[in-house]
């Protein structure tokens, strides 16, 4: 069977994120108020095969865990729908 | 009215992702089989005042458009939430 992950990785609540302050204080330069906190991560979407869809969330945790996110200063969401 | 937006940003179909083709390459390495097509785009969450929820996706669509997505490149989507 073929599954389709999406997944998310943003960085930690509790953590600066420089990127998004940045990006924050430049709304203004395009007459853009009231945009207060903006945190920016990852989106990834994956396709993969497996037998199940346990087994799907298996892999795309491991994937997650092993590679895409770096779990001190990150964290994940995903889901998954067959294809 | 406070409003939360997820906005994903992604390469568009058409383009080559040079990133995502690295990170399915390393799979292997990680002892995953069967990931075939990985695909890495933003992930941005903002939060936003407005005076109402059309006026929210105006805030949200103008900074994609403006400053947040490269539409030569880059696709978005997005949902906003009440708080």
């Amino acid at each position: 069977m073929n599954f389709i992950a999406e997944i998310n990785i943003m960085p930690h609540k509790e953590l600066l994120d420089p990127q998004g302050r940045a990006v924050a204080n430049n709304m203004k330069n395009i007459n853009l108020a009231g945009i207060s906190d903006i945190r920016i991560g990852k989106h990834i979407v994956m396709q993969l095969e497996a037998g199940s869809e346990a087994e799907a969330k298996d892999k795309v945790e491991t994937a997650c865990r092993k590679l895409l996110a770096n779990l001190i200063m990150e964290t994940f969401h995903y889901e998954i729908k067959a294809l």
